[in-house]
């Protein structure tokens, strides 16, 4: 313990000081105030009146998308019983920074006068930056420092936006939901990172990797929220009008049926049948993610319904049957199950996304670049990811010792009653790994 | 046990997919995207420039009532300390499905080119339409399968809308909040089936009909939502412009006059003038119902208050008095009070109407039309809800035995350090019930 | 115990109805509805079509500053392991009372036709009016009784409502979040009430003076909530179009930036380099705060993230080093360290809006004005404070004895088994203080 607590006294506050004066220099010399003349990214429909009027029209969007962001991932990983201060804590923390180096990054390709020009829309895609380093978090989780999960940020942000930029940028694919770009992008690079961070120091499991009663209501607060504001995830930066509602409609249309689907299958598949919290906390939002790239296309609502309840099967049947697998023979260790809510539906998205193109669901929009972009997307995300994990790996950064995986107490003051009850509650198994140490 | 654990294993999740499968052809037939080409509900008074051009106007207003539905009603009812999953978990469960089946019948009176087409205005009220579920499932808390509540659902949504056809199409009633149509409908619905699911064992309370400490903050979490939000509920679907500025301003003046009167009325009634929680979670919000039927009327700020006292004290005093007399006389076992809160409030919301109407209030509002209305909302429920309690009753569906009542274990997968730490808690109890057993 | 029992059974609901008995008096008297004539606080720049024609179109800001009042600082305060009733329920009360009674008093000044006429931004300043109180029942939290507390509010609001009066409207100085105010302001007033209600007895710490791990839990939903929604406060009466803009993405940037900070501070300052939740909590938020006065100014992004991260460094080191000392040398007992997340921040915001003046950010703003209206903030707060404090301090209101501080079990019936678990955990203080009585 002694290394990593001078690690953490020295090493945390001066990369995340160092990272945030290197920020406020960018952002004094490129990043200044929209004012009303930027052409937008959407250019081409930007006939309606409402956007360029009131620059604050798409601000209630905006804040569903922050609330997903902070309170949704937050709370959805605190369902571990002895790490919900990282899990909400370390989740602020990195998206706080995320989201002011994705907005530098996303914007590098084409500045206005010299300069980035902030506006509500720039603030969204900021966010949506930040969700790609969220997700693989929940590969991670419990697993790796502060100081580690800076320096993914830092470099998963950076791969994503160019990835963005290819995918959709250069091979103007249409993925308004980023089931492509966030999710499955997301997913395979945090599962990259997880494969080369392995430990096999941990495949007979870990004490604290699992929930109490109240830590699973916790992190119900976050999947409560996900699930309703996903509409908003999906259409926040649609075209206004009418693709903007469609995206709404077929996300919540999604979402309800995905619901049914996830509660039915995982007490199909428990024993007694009973229903599982981790299938009920993620695979009801699978929906959303699948039916992402194709939310703004008329697929007609029946369309959406169809997606999440595939979504909705897939994902929990990937909780119960897949994810073991993926632990015991490719030594992916996925904590939260992202393969399950992010990877998987996000490649489903995808395909419905190249679907949607062969059937014409949208205009201009064509299924060979659509799965070129689910293919970038992937390749992106599992060589970046790779990169990351192994300059994760580095001694240097203080990685937690297996015994230490899934403790809020080695990053954090924690209440010292609670450190005395949790003693005793699992006392023999502490009592192992002091022996062990 | 086993019985049931059959029934679960089997008829949980082949009910949920059927009635998904069947709800997703019915989409296919029916249900289409909002072209901008329809005449609204409310027709006539549409000058608004704002509904036409935006399509996405009301979402702000959609969302709240979205947070309202899964967030103030899920987490209110996770009081009872073994019934949290159950309570976020299922009212997630209820209202996925319900809403896809209340938009279905909510709208097939009134088929534009034989379609259903959806707006947001349509989706705020399929999730009212879920809202009549919720406040039923309350009452009948702890008792009752996921089977029984999915069945529930189909038929009392499908009352819901019987009533609602009667009560505002053709009765022209004026019910903006829905005090008479959702509240008291839903109040005594539930009262109605859990009088016929009465259980005669359960009179003497049941060791896990209570709360803890921090199941009592949880449910904070939904108290506090809805009485945020209320004001969108009330005026989500109002007429643009004034009226439903009005129906803002009365309903945030009523909650907060309600709210120093339950505080006040709890403090009162209360040994030693302790406030009581389950006023507190419940109470301070009789007056958003209260308010509801004339809550875009000109009843003036001090009219709203007055509304909202009046409710505040009467919701206090039902929780307090009448709820035991009501058990214990005439066999209705009212687990969260929706009497209380729902009940009598909606049924003094639709007297409020009724004066309202004789002051003339608001225009083409009439005294005997509300009156008929608030007594065709209480005969539907009483009898809706009475017929659909025999269906429930029946043995197929798997209601839990008394014993099992209040406790997620019998549907969930718990974690199992807090079973065995429950266990312990109440080590008494338990074997006190094992040996009824 | 029986002293403050016949206190709490009667003083508690009298005064609480007979405030919202006169508040409903006078609302009849005074109260309408905004009709649309109305010229509005910012008449000079309401050329924006928008406000004029729409009167809802503030309504989600105003959802956002409602969700902040009644969540974020409900929950932010409920860190308390046995004090989260009262964290969550008074301050529910408090701000219920408090826009009741803001309302009238803020606009006392300026009747038109001899009333009041309720907008949506008269609410939000209503809502604004509450959080002074708020702050300063953080300074108090646990120490006093709701009587107290409902006379504290009455009197806060109307000390309020005259300063804001001289600051903005006599002196005009621009304040458009409020920094000086409502945060500097609601500060030093708490410091003042809790500077008269010292309590040597609590010198040496109490028991109940902390948390357990899931209170800090629920405390980060009130912290999030806050974080995120902080842009609203802080342009949510700003006016339209590009001031507004301007307001909420200085605040979004300020708030990133203070996050690494004080995640960075906090981990230098604590031992071993850990994170300390207290700081987490509270220091995150500095930044909204800091970034108040100047928001809606011409200071560029860069320039929001300077004041930010000092803030964040600020507010975390206040925690450490100098509420230690106040509470020592001064006797100035801040239970949540308002002086650190409101006092000093606030005070670096109006310092901040001087300097702002200086380099001309804003038109019409000048740093005489600027630095008179933080001194009238400081001034009102602390002579209006001390007032407040020596009413309150009057034996009839019941304040609690040190011994029963932090305790929710003295104005709330608590779960039974709670108290108990409660009494084991804490079984050798509880002997002691019994001994002490």
């Amino acid at each position: 313990m002694p290394a990593y607590s001078t690690n953490m006294r020295l090493k945390f506050p001066i990369l995340a000081l160092v990272l945030e004066l290197i920020t406020i220099i960018l952002y004094a010399l490129f990043v200044s105030y929209d004012d009303g003349k930027s052409s937008g990214h959407h250019g081409k429909d930007n006939s309606s009146a409402e956007h360029s009027e009131n620059p604050v029209a798409l601000y209630p969007m905006f804040q569903d998308v922050h609330v997903m962001i902070f309170i949704g991932f937050g709370f959805l990983m605190t369902f571990l019983k002895r790490y919900g201060f990282s899990s909400v804590g370390v989740n602020l923390l990195l998206a706080a920074f995320g989201l002011q180096w994705g907005l530098l990054l996303q914007n590098v390709w084409h500045l206005e006068d010299g300069k980035i020009k902030v506006s509500i829309e720039k603030m969204i895609n900021a966010d949506f930056s930040t969700a790609t380093v969220l997700i693989s978090f929940g590969a991670v989780l419990g697993k790796t420092s502060p100081v580690q999960l800076l320096i993914m940020t830092l470099l998963e942000i950076t791969t994503f936006c160019m990835n963005e930029h290819v995918a959709v940028t250069m091979l103007g694919a249409s993925d308004i939901g980023a089931s492509m770009t966030i999710h499955a992008f997301g997913a395979y690079f945090g599962l990259a990172v997880a494969r080369v961070l392995y430990r096999p120091g941990l495949q007979n499991g870990h004490e604290n990797n699992g929930s109490v009663y109240h830590s699973d209501l916790f992190a119900m607060i976050g999947t409560v929220y996900l699930w309703m504001f996903w509409p908003s995830f999906n259409s926040a930066i649609a075209d206004p009008g009418t693709p903007q509602l469609t995206a709404i409609i077929n996300t919540y249309f999604s979402l309800a049926a995905c619901a049914l689907a996830a509660y039915a299958t995982s007490s199909l598949v428990e024993k007694k049948g009973k229903l599982d919290m981790v299938h009920i906390q993620n695979a009801t939002l699978a929906g959303g993610v699948a039916v992402g790239t194709c939310a703004d296309m008329s697929i007609g609502p029946f369309g959406a319904m169809t997606i999440g309840v595939t979504a909705g099967i897939i994902s929990t049947l990937g909780f119960k049957f897949l994810s073991p697998i993926l632990e015991s023979s490719l030594g992916i260790q996925d904590t939260c199950g992202v393969h399950n809510l992010h990877g998987m539906p996000g490649i489903l998205g995808g395909l419905a996304g190249i679907l949607a193109a062969l059937l014409g669901k949208k205009e201009e929009v064509y299924p060979g670049m659509q799965a070129a972009a689910l293919a970038s997307s992937i390749g992106f995300a599992l060589v970046g990811g790779a990169i990351t994990g192994l300059i994760m790996r580095l001694q240097i950064w203080g990685q937690p010792s297996d015994q230490n995986c899934f403790d809020d107490s080695i990053y954090w003051e924690v209440p010292e009653e609670d450190e005395e009850a949790a003693e005793n509650l699992t006392h023999a198994d502490h009592s192992k790994n002091k022996a062990e140490a």
